[in-house]
This record gives C-alpha cells, sequence and structure tokens, in this order.
C-alpha cells in the first residue's frame, strides 16, 4: 500500500462498535489511516477495541480531532460519502469512479481522504463544503440501510481492488499446469477405442458428432496429469469383469 | 432486478446475527433470495430478525435445507466463496469477474447461486465439490478478517454495479442451459454406484478424496444436459459385456 494512502475520517461517530467495524474493514484491504473528530464517547473507547478483531491493536494510533478541517489539514483531495444525494453543487462519484479518481490522485502524490459522517444524520452542510466531491452508494430505493461499517468497507474494499490489477481471466489450476495436449489426446483415443469395441457408436454416421461431443467435455475442462490418470482408472475399472 | 436473481446460500450458519447482517446486505443491494442449510439454531431465529434490520420482514420468506444439495436443486451455476485458496482444480474468480461472469449467465436464463460457509470453519472441501467455480476475496495478507455479512456485502454491492455495466463475453455453452445440479448428481451418484461395484474404490481411506476428484472434474464443465445423456451412455457402454 501506498505511503500515502488515503485517510478514513469519521465525523462525530456515536457507537464504538462502528469504529471497531470500521478499523477491521480497513485493515482487512491495507488502509490503516483512521481519523475520528469529536467521537461522541471519547477515546480510547473499548467497545471500538472489542469489536474491531484486533484490527485497532496493530494499525497506528487513531488520531483525533475537535473539527473536521482540523482533521483535513494535510489532505489535498477530500470526499464525502453521502446516504442521500444533497442539492449541491458539487462532482458526484459513484464509489468505483472515485476510487479510480482518487488512485491516479494518489499516483500524483496527492493525500486522499474519505469522510464518513455520524451514523444517524449524516454529514452536516458544514462538513460538506469542506469536501471536495461526493460519494454516492447507490442502493435499493425501497430498502437503503447500510451502516457505516459496512459504507467503511465498500470504499477500503474498491480502494484494494484498484490498486491491485489482477482482474482477469479465472484461473482453474491454482498454479499448477494443465496437462498438455498429448496426454489430453492419448484419454480421448483411448476412450473411443473402448466404446468403439464394446458398440457405442451404433450409428456409423454419427460417429464423428458424438465423438467430437464427449471430446468437447474433457477438452474445455482443463485438466490436471492427476485427474486425466484418474480418469484412466474409471475407464478401467468400469470395463473390469464383476 | 431479474426475477432470476442469484440467490446467496449461507451453509451452516452459527450465528443468527450473522444472518440478519447477510439479509441486510443483500436488501440493500437487491438481493433476495436467501437460503439457509442446517442453521445451527434453527429457523426462524430472533437474532436474525433483530439484525436484519427490518430486511426478514420485507423478503420472500427464507428457505431452509438440510443439505447444500437440496438448496441447489434449481441452479444451473455455483460458486463458492473461499477466504483461503484451495487445493482443488476449479475456476477461480475475484468479486468482480465472478460477478460479470454470473450477469452474463444470468442473461441467459442461468440460476446462480453464491454460496458462504460457516463463520468460522469455511466451507468443507464436500460442498465446493457442488460448486463450479471459486470466488477468493482478496484481502491484506497479514489482516484478513472478514465476517460472513461483510462476504455477503461484497458480493450483493458488486451484482448491484455489474447489472448497470456489463461487458460481453463469450459463454461455454453457446446459449443452451447447463444442466441443473439434481441431474448432475444423478450422474455423479450413478458414476460413483457402478465405480464402487467394479471395485475401484480398493482403498477405503481414499474414497472420500478420490470420489471427490471425479466429481469435481464434471462439476467445473457446467455439463449441458445432453452432455449428462452422453456420459450416461458412456457409462453404459463401458460396463456392457463384450
Amino acid at each position: 500500500m501506498a505511503i500515502n494512502a488515503p485517510a478514513i475520517v469519521l465525523v462525530r461517530p456515536q457507537m464504538g462498535e462502528n469504529i471497531g467495524a470500521a478499523a477491521r474493514a480497513m485493515l482487512n484491504f491495507g488502509l490503516t489511516d483512521l481519523r475520528l473528530v469529536a467521537p461522541r464517547d471519547g477515546w480510547p473507547n473499548r467497545a471500538a477495541t472489542d469489536n474491531s478483531s484486533g484490527a485497532l491493536d496493530v494499525m497506528p494510533p487513531v488520531q483525533v480531532f475537535d473539527t473536521l478541517a482540523e482533521a483535513l489539514t494535510d489532505c489535498h483531495f477530500v470526499y464525502a460519502t453521502t446516504a442521500r444525494m444533497r442539492d449541491m453543487v458539487k462532482p458526484t462519484f459513484e464509489v468505483k469512479s472515485a476510487v479510480d479518481d482518487g488512485t491516479q490522485r494518489t499516483a500524483s502524490g496527492q493525500k486522499l481522504a474519505f469522510v464518513f459522517g455520524p451514523e444517524r444524520t449524516g454529514l452536516e452542510n458544514d462538513d460538506l463544503t469542506l469536501c471536495h466531491a461526493l460519494i454516492h452508494v447507490p442502493t435499493n430505493p425501497d430498502f437503503s440501510s447500510l451502516n457505516l461499517g459496512q459504507c467503511v468497507l465498500l470504499i477500503a474494499y474498491e480502494w484494494m481492488s484498484a490498486q491491485s490489477s489482477s482482474y482477469g481471466k479465472p484461473l482453474t489450476l491454482n498454479g499448477s499446469l494443465p496437462a498438455t495436449q498429448d496426454k489430453l489426446e492419448e484419454f480421448q483415443r483411448r476412450l473411443e477405442q473402448e466404446l468403439d469395441s464394446k458398440g457405442f457408436f451404433r450409428e456409423p454416421t454419427l460417429k464423428p458428432t458424438v465423438s467430437r461431443n464427449i471430446r468437447n467435455i474433457f477438452a474445455r475442462s482443463e485438466l490436471s496429469e492427476q485427474e486425466l490418470r484418474t480418469l484412466h482408472g474409471v475407464v478401467t475399472a468400469l470395463l473390469r469383469d464383476k
């Protein structure tokens, strides 16, 4: 994680449990710069520690500020999260696009902050004026009920996702190589011969099609060598006299 | 949300609170098909209701099953979530690529399931053999501590995000549906019985592993119904007396 990874700023959080959940969510995705503005129950907070799954024990010390402005002094660009759309003229991102935007800014040396409001009320307009852009998390219009820890989780998750470029094709074999084509061909040919000797291909005209269909099943499975050996064993066993 | 939106399947969940958190996470992002396999404390569960923020009151009734196989009978493609990488040959996705893959499948009429294991232990290998692909949530290697509700939240969030931005990707089956899980299970069971009667499982202690490896080969192939009929025919032919 870059040295100037973003700060997560919780403004006037009420429940220690939520602060702990936020810390846990952050550390799962490699974020460690947690800042609190006027937490209701002071700091440190036992409920926060208990609910962080140990995250607060290993992260750098949480910084506590009286005002949001003080919490943001070293930040170059600040995103505010909002549950509802605000009547305020500001760039508004969804989570992914905010994180893409932020990744570019971080690469050019900017320090970012993601700001979250109090549990029930969200950020006040005075808080929002200190922020450069809004992040709106689109949810089910009939049931929009994300809590603070969940919001932090989504931002942290997207942040880490954006930092890694590992998105792409699924890996089938957990790092081991599939069997080479000659081993696969050897199995396919053997199976065909055995089927032939058992009268499986009753309609000679259909044989190419049926045979192709069977080959296709195994060809697309990216079989490992061990799996091919197992399949040879299966065929041998089925052929065995009782 | 599409009528055939994915099912979320919780296998042997322990804490009612986590079931409630999962329901809340789902409904926030428009998913409502929640299935439980052998929940430790039975069902309904007061702690689940209390922790769902009302989600369980407005969602369709949760379905409860004795086994994972029963929970999946109507599903065409099944993703298992795992915290650690498994020593099992299966396509492995990250969350975004899994959800992109699933979006394409849903568009072509497939019913999907995302399967989550018990809180402490995760899914067992026997559960995994019923699934076609794995989803690995990449987290901080030094602090990997996502709970069940958080995992469901990430999948549900990505699911909703992907519904507005999917891109083209060829499907394996060219438009026809894969066989449902019950048809696949029927074939797997028959093959095992035939192998058993032929003395294939010489080492009784190894039977579960070998049997799982064989199941896994076919489970990940997304067999069509036609292909399953062909494989039944292959087994019948190999068993035939010359």
